[in-house]
Order: structure tokens, then sequence, then C-alpha cells
């Protein structure tokens, strides 16, 4: 019935503070290090219609006339989605099944996000504002109460929290688009000024901007642009609501968990074939949490797992050779992009610096909690090689 | 390769100014009212995926998440759209192709607005502000000039812009969930107060709180659900800038055009064949436009064209028979999901007070203008009987 979708190029820009640049120039910079990064070459008349993802943090671009207009892709069909955390992630799904469908042959996704003109103060102030209002529960506090219930309950340590941190810090500096290029030790981790107890400074990622597209094509249209076209081979998507108090969900995200089980399903692996990770990691605990949830290790293990070494660059299931969130930044709409960039990357074995070993299965995954919700939205999704 | 997808059911709620309501109260009734509208029924655990429109205009829902807590459709993969005016349509269009790519038998389309909790002040504050900063140009003020453009350039009469408030009022008055219910007159219409000239009160939509959503299903799945489903058609979506000032641009909306073109070519149907069609008249001067640009008329003819009583309830080619946004309402998430379930009932002959006569197809039309847009996004959505 169905069509199989290929990720076939993909354009990034370097994040950082990007004050010098308007949300309009990330987008058309991340757009033409597409076009140019595409092997075969890509011209805009190619392209059947675009995802566009962004919460619009800067209040610059609330719909697809923004995309259309930092591009000039007006006449293409361009739809922005905002899924919290996940909206790039999810951008990318929505293009992937607009192929899958028939609809379009090419599709662009483009992510971006200006985090450091947060006019609104949006990243502060609205984290829970719902659930928990007045009580002071920031994302930092969040994660922080999930990181002492995993202490307590699995008796997971603040060095192993704080190991993520060193290796995500290890691969970000090997990674040329990388916010926060410095190494760090466990001791440099425990050292930084304290956010949120356990969490400290360098166990919280930047606010970071950025922006990040990739191409998707047809089964019969993907070689057109390139010789190694990567297979889209699953996705998850799952919602979760903090109101259910059982010791998982205080421990762990189901969101995650069922997000990810249907993509393992829709791709017909289990987690023991994902050879390489980029996981979300907008706090270190986060990663730690998700090596559990993704079936990496087994529950309340993710401590020894980083601690052994096993999501290391080196390690036999590397997890963000990127540097991840800790290292690279975390502008929202472009995050999930940019994993998805990076294991296009790594399955087509061009990952430079961070390369690991001839990877055949990559797997992406987001987990944000929206604005003003009550619970938590993962997205989760396998690329292949064929 | 592709496989149709078709609208099974739809639930509405009444528009209107809800300050009783929450928006998760607007959301959970547009749901239920939908879960019993189904005619053979449908369980929560029938839906594989929903999408969801909103601009979050009260900043209560930015995230899929806020639709898994006031439905409960945790574990369900949600993705929430935004596409300014044209949100609930390109939901609607998102969820079609999940469904005719196979990834989703059954899909949930639900859009919602408060209007009148606007606390960030978005409605009246950022139209435009990027295009024309600080030289007052509003929505009114924006609709207003192609009115006068209009007037100049074709002879269009001012009686004749009235003429479309007072169709639609006239059918909103037998239209059970339209916000504002009362008949209107030519005079009425000239004597409202002004709000930017030509346009006076009657020649705006209100502002309105509301929600409705839609369910479709797959060719061999909707026949569970209801004896008589209607086909998603076609569909068309694209942007235009302000800044290429052409005279088309002035006059009318090339968005729509585009949109209404590429709707028409995947239809296979000719502009002739609409039989009754719901289109975007926040303004009247907008419908009035609208008929030029999806063809119903030649260019500088929509005046004769709403004079002569064309699309008139007992005319040839009726339009929003609903009472359009003029008479119901314009929550900006729900409105065109709502023009979606009218088209819907319309072609089962389930209209009630203001059935056509015996429509085969069916055309959706919203054209919008994002926050801080230089440009109007269109998407149109055309359904059909077998």
């Amino acid at each position: 019935m169905t069509r199989d979708a290929y990720v076939v190029g993909s354009g990034i820009i370097e994040f950082g503070e990007l004050y010098e640049k308007s949300f309009d120039d990330m987008l058309e910079e991340a757009y033409l290090n597409l076009l140019d990064g595409v092997d075969g070459g890509v011209a805009p008349s190619d392209i059947d219609a675009a995802w566009y993802g962004t919460i619009d943090i800067a209040g610059e671009g609330s719909s697809g006339a923004a995309l259309a207009h930092a591009t000039g892709l007006f006449e293409t069909p361009i739809t922005r989605v905002e899924n919290a955390c996940a909206t790039g992630s999810d951008a990318f799904r929505n293009a992937s099944l607009a192929v899958q469908s028939g609809a379009a042959d090419v599709a662009l996704v483009i992510g971006a996000e200006k985090m450091l003109d947060d006019t609104a103060g949006l990243i502060g102030s609205a984290a829970l504002e719902r659930l928990w209002r007045g009580r002071g529960v920031t994302m930092p506090a969040y994660f922080g109460m999930r990181a002492t219930r995993h202490m307590d309950q699995y008796g997971t340590t603040r060095e192993q929290i704080a190991e993520v941190s060193v290796k995500n810090h290890a691969n970000g500096v090997k990674y040329p688009y990388a916010h926060q290029q410095f190494e760090c030790s466990v001791e440099d981790v425990r050292e930084s000024p304290t956010v949120s107890y356990p969490l400290n400074l360098y166990d919280c990622c930047p606010v970071t901007d950025g922006a990040c597209a990739v191409l998707l094509a047809s089964e019969d249209r993907a070689r057109e642009f390139t010789d190694d076209p990567i297979r889209h081979a699953g996705w998850g998507l799952s919602a979760d609501s903090f109101q259910r108090g059982d010791d998982l969900a205080l421990t762990n995200f189901p969101a995650t968990r069922q997000a990810s089980s249907q993509a393992y399903e829709r791709a017909g692996i289990g987690a023991g074939d994902v050879d390489v990770a980029e996981v979300h990691d907008c706090f270190s605990i986060t990663e730690l949490i998700t090596y559990e949830d993704l079936g990496l290790c087994a529950d309340g293990e993710g401590g020894r797992f980083v601690e052994e070494g096993h999501p290391h660059l080196d390690g036999d299931t590397p997890v963000n050779p990127s540097g991840g969130l800790l290292s690279k930044g975390h502008p929202i709409g472009a995050t999930g992009v940019a994993q998805l960039a990076e294991i296009f990357e790594q399955l087509r074995g061009e990952a430079g610096d961070v390369q690991v070993d001839a990877p055949e299965v990559g797997l992406q995954h987001n987990i944000g909690i929206g604005r003003n919700a009550t619970g938590a939205v993962s997205c989760v999704n396998v690329l292949a090689r064929d």
C-alpha cells in the first residue's frame, strides 16, 4: 500500500548565540546549506512540499508563510508543526508520511529556533505552569526531581549522572556545529554552579540559536539526489500525563517507552539492533533515564550503563556522538532535525571526527514538555541503511 | 500507490463567547460530540493518530500533550499544526495524508481556539507587524485596503460588498452553532459603525470561541463507521508574499488561486464542478474576492456574482450556507475544521435548514495572514460523494 521515504541530504548551520543573524537568516542559511549539500544537486523546483518546525519562541514565524518568505518557496505547500521539544522530529515524521502517501515525491524539513530572543519569557516561565502553578517548578527543577528520585530508587550516583555530561562534551569538541565546545571532568561538573539540586550548570544544555534542514525523497526518486539514501524505517509518537503517579512515571518517561516501542515495531527491530543514537539530553539525567526507556539497558541500570562506557563514542552503543544537546545546544525546533541530520551522516559514514564504527541502524529521540502542558510528548525516528 | 481517505463523522460545539468553558472543556466537548455523532460508533481505541489545530491564542495548549490531556488520548500520536487562519484545514490535510500513507487507518482532526482569552494581545497587535511596523495596518485596515482597491479597479460597489454580510447572516440564523445570529440588510451593514473604511462592523467576523472535530478513515475501514462516507478528493496549500506588488496581489489573493488550482487538479475537477463551498469570509470583501480567486466567477465580477444571487442558499453555487465566519464566528484553529464538518453534512444531505440541493462536490477554503508574516497562506480541500 505504502512506499518508503528516504533521507537524501541535510544542511545545518553552526549553533550558538547568533545575535547577528535574524530568524530568516538562520532559515535561509540552513536551506542553502541543504541545497549545496545534496550530492546530486537539488533545485527549489524539485521540492513538492515542506514541513517547518518551530515553537516560535521569538515570535518571528508562526505559519508556513514565514518559511516561504525566508526561502522563496512561495506556492509550495508548507505546514508548520509544533510539538514541544519534539517539534523538529515530528515535522520530519509528517513530511515522511506525505512522501509515503504519494502526495509528495520530495519533501523539505526545516527546523529553527531563536532561543536568545525569547522576548515573551516563554522558556523560563511556562514550564509546567498548569500543573504546579506558583510552586517554582521550572524545567531544571522538574528534571532535578527525577534525578533525586532515580538516585533514591535505584542507587544511581551523582558521579554516574555527571558522566553523561563528560561524555557528551568530549564528543562535542569534535563536532563542528556544537555551541559549547569544551571538555570537562566529573569533578568539573560537580563543581559547576548548582542550578537545581542535584543538577549543576554542566548538567544543563545551553540556551542556543540554530537551524537545520533535511531532504526526504520517495524510493523511486531518492537516487536522483544521492547514491547513498538512508531509509526512514520507523517512527513513534506518544504523550503522557504527569498526573499518573506511578513509579515508572516518576523515575522514567512512559512517553519515550511508548514512542520507542511503536518505532521498533514499525522498523521491525529491537533495542539491541540500534547501532547509534541521538537522544534528548536536555539535562544529563534525561539521557541516563532515556537509556532505560529505549531499552538500551534495564530499568535502574542507566547509571552503570554510562559508567561502563557503553554509550561512549567507542562503546557498543554510542549515544549522542554529536555532543548532544548538552554540548551542541537545544534550539527547540531545530533540535530533532539536527539529530536526524547527524544520524543520516553516521549511517553514510560521513560523520568525521565523531564517526562511529559502521552503523546500519540509527535512532533519534526527543522528549518534551509543552508550554502549560500537563504531560510529556516523545517522538522517536529510526533510520536504516537498506 | 496511495489510497483514499474518507470523512466518516464530525462533532462541533456551539460557537460563541464561551467564558464559562476552559480550553480543555471545549476540546473535550467537541471530541465527545464526535464520538456520539459517528453513525456506527467509534471508540477512542479506534483512533490511530490525531492532528490538532490551534494557534494557541490563549497560551493553553501548544503541543500534542494538551489534546491528550483533554481527551485521554495518551499514547496516541498527536501532532499540533499551525498555519495562520488555515490551521484547521491544514491539520485536516496532514491527517488525510497519514491515512493515505497507510500510517493510520483512523485519524482524528480537532481544532480549537479561545479567542476571547487573548491575554497576549496577539490578534490586534501582530498582524502584518513585520511588513508595516508602526503603520497601523491591523487586519481590518489590510482588508479595507483590498476593498478600496477592488472598488477602484473593478467598479465594485459598497452595496455589493455588503451583500455578502447580508447573505451570510441570513444563513447564519438557520445554522444552530453560529455565534452571531441576526439578519441584517444592506442598509444595516452600511449604518453599522465604521471599523476601517470601507468596512463597517457588520463587514467583520466576530471574535469567537469554538472547537470542532472530524474523523477520517481509510477506504477499507470507512464503512465500519458510516454507510455514507465522504471522500477527501483533493487539497491545495500555498503561500504568497505581500512584497510582490503586482495588480493581482493587490486586488486578489494569489495564494488562494494557487491552492485552489492544486486542489482542482488533485480532485480532477474544475471550478464549475463545485456544488457548495465554505470559504474564508473573515471580512465581507474577503469572500467577494474569493469568488474570483476560486474561479467561481471572472476577475472583477465578484460584486455582480453576489448581487445576482449565485452564492445564495438557493443560488447555483451556494457559498457559506453555515453563515460563514461573519455569522458563525472565527475561532482560528476550529474554523477550517468546522467548514469541513459543514461540507461533510451538506454532501450527506444532513445540513438541516441550510441544506442546499443535492450537492456532489464541496469545497472548503481558508486564507490567513500569520503573525508577523509577510504574506498570506491558503489551504483548500475538496470533498466529494463517490
